[in-house]
């Protein structure tokens, strides 16, 4: 097949190195913003108007210019295969119905767990059993930092510069640590699982920006390791999704996960839970990923999405037992709903009685510095 | 489509009812060896002979009549799906061959890793990257055994009762136990990632039987944890591959797999390790297999094999440090390779010099009572 990759950098050229080594697969033009390589346009109407090129790679990231490429080479009749998480989470169902109307495949694999091939996986499980919830360490930037802060004991500021240093941060990690990358691609696995994309202001966030030593120490104590969850239910009345940082004893897989390693899951109602782990982002396995997608469209089983997907309503009303630390002044506002444990830095409260996700959401949001984990 | 099932046992019964519930599939005739259902036959021409079956699904077991059932079929065009990992591990070759010459599809899934797509996951990734290695956690009833002889206390009789209550091991454990199962999974991998079908008697295999409490005692003092595992390597010659227990330092993604999941990963030369987890045996797990494989090969992607996959020799040339326990009067035999340190109850060997993975085997084999374990 004559495919063309929209941007070059990591992962792109990741993809142009398998494709140059496969057979089956021929990249015939690339674009970027800049001109470096024979076959590169800055153009992307080279592309569009290459009758040549069936299938278009895009592995650029970000909504703007990528949103008007997709939708141009859709139109254009061609396949299309992204790695870009926030595309597909935002413009889904532009994306399906152009990909409809045209009659071509829209994959986006490694847009959601990097190198696991987890979509395609819970696409085909669902066609197969009825999928009663989705989640998992959706992040590995996340994982990274929460990892060597309670493995190694560096505080949050230290595993964030190495993790940076690593390549594995941003220099403004907003995206990871505060967890809209997660629940991007937990939109993603909703779309794919149910047919249901969440909007993201329906999926309350809460990231890893305010863990501190104390709170490892308080997890050590209670023998609980801290991972930052991606999770969505299946309710009657559509989808309950959030993301927030969860307390796993420490047998459970979840504590498993190290670095920046990501772990995915699916229930089905009557095959239970299957765990899918391996490198969540870089280079060589987000690329694998890709071709996987142009490989599965290739041999004419390139649908990751039911016909029917839509945006939908969600909701957070799961309840939980919740840990929180907040400030002496701020301990009026949660007393009523949990059981303090004073300790030396602010309130510590061990135990909860369940609350609706998202109602802990909505009350921590405005407590600075609070930081708050789902105990499981 | 429509199937017919071979074996209206746990599994089968399992496949009738998800197909029961989907409009694509109709089971139109199942086989057993004595008629309890309407749709039912025990007369196997009564399927081979029906132009109206596109499918036959087998979950009998054995070889015998199997592998004679499986070839009418294939012969008379059917497409087959089947979980009977004996069977194919036996007869990989001749199976094949018979569904290349009618053109039909050979799939298999569920006869590997229960309920885990495993097999149809790395036969994607070989097609992407270049496989090094697969392996894992391939028994279910073993790693229940190690699982509750380690975090209970138990002794591996115990243990075993336990599991033949609980119906995860049979009233003859031995294919379980002393790891045949593992290994028949094991050929299936290596076939499935290199086109190489490992001969078992080419695969060393030691199993469970022997291990103690003592051993178990040991394994924690050295902040270790047991578990059965299955694995081999793409070799210059061929493929290197081997079944015997492992130790795990504590924080392995092995020592979070508890009861009687199943853990399978592979290797990708580029992308690195993908790990895969959920039941591996049970009736609805291994039917959704099942299924998936049928609408693998509905959506026209049946294939689980490359076209030139053969019989291949194997070794277990990877050296290895193993812990080792034996009685008294065998110390001797292994004094020359190994750094002794006596316990209670026989010498531990708490270290080793590497010795290849065969040759242990070889010496460990006529050792009665022994047991040994590889150190990863």
């Amino acid at each position: 097949m004559k495919i063309a990759i929209l941007g070059m950098g990591k992962i792109g050229s990741g993809v142009y190195e398998y494709a140059m080594d496969m057979d089956t697969i021929a990249v015939v033009r690339t674009f970027d913003i800049k001109k470096w390589m024979d076959d590169m346009t800055t153009d992307i109407d080279d592309i569009v108007n290459d009758p040549e090129i069936e299938l278009v790679v895009e592995t650029m990231g970000g909504v703007n210019p990528t949103k008007e490429y997709a939708l141009k080479c859709i139109n254009a009749g061609k396949h299309y295969v992204t790695a870009n998480k926030q595309l597909v989470s935002e413009a889904i169902e532009e994306l399906l119905d152009a990909a409809k109307k045209n009659n071509v495949c829209l994959m986006f694999g490694a847009a959601c767990g990097g190198g696991i091939p987890y979509l395609k996986n819970l696409y085909n499980a669902q066609n197969a059993d009825k999928i009663t919830a989705v989640g998992g360490i959706l992040n590995g930037t996340t994982n990274y930092i929460l990892d060597r802060m309670q493995t190694e004991g560096l505080d949050y500021e230290q595993a964030l510069t190495s993790a940076q240093a690593l390549g594995y941060a941003e220099k403004d990690p907003a995206s990871d640590v505060d967890g809209l990358d997660a629940q991007r691609k937990l939109i993603l696995a909703c779309a794919v699982a149910w047919g249901l994309a969440p909007k993201a202001e329906d999926i309350p966030v809460s990231g890893i920006r305010h863990i501190k030593p104390i709170d490892i120490k308080y997890f050590k104590e209670t023998g609980r390791v801290a991972r930052l969850i991606a999770s969505a239910d299946k309710t009657e009345a559509g989808v309950s999704a959030s993301v927030e940082v969860h307390l796993f004893r420490e047998d459970a897989s979840e504590c498993a996960i190290h670095k920046n390693v990501n772990f995915a899951w699916y229930e089905g109602q009557r095959s239970g839970r299957f765990s899918f782990s391996g490198q969540g982002a870089g280079k060589y396995p987000t690329a694998v990923n890709v071709i996987q997608d142009v490989l599965s469209i290739m041999k004419g089983d390139g649908r990751m999405l039911k016909e029917d997907t839509v945006i939908a309503k969600a909701s957070a009303e799961r309840e939980r037992c919740f840990y929180i630390r907040v400030k002496d002044h701020e301990f009026e506002a949660i007393e009523k709903i949990a059981k303090a444990v004073k300790r030396e830095d602010g309130y510590v409260l061990s135990e909860t009685i369940p609350v609706k996700t998202e109602e802990m959401h909505a009350m921590m949001k405005n407590m600075c510095g609070a930081f708050f984990a789902a105990i499981e």
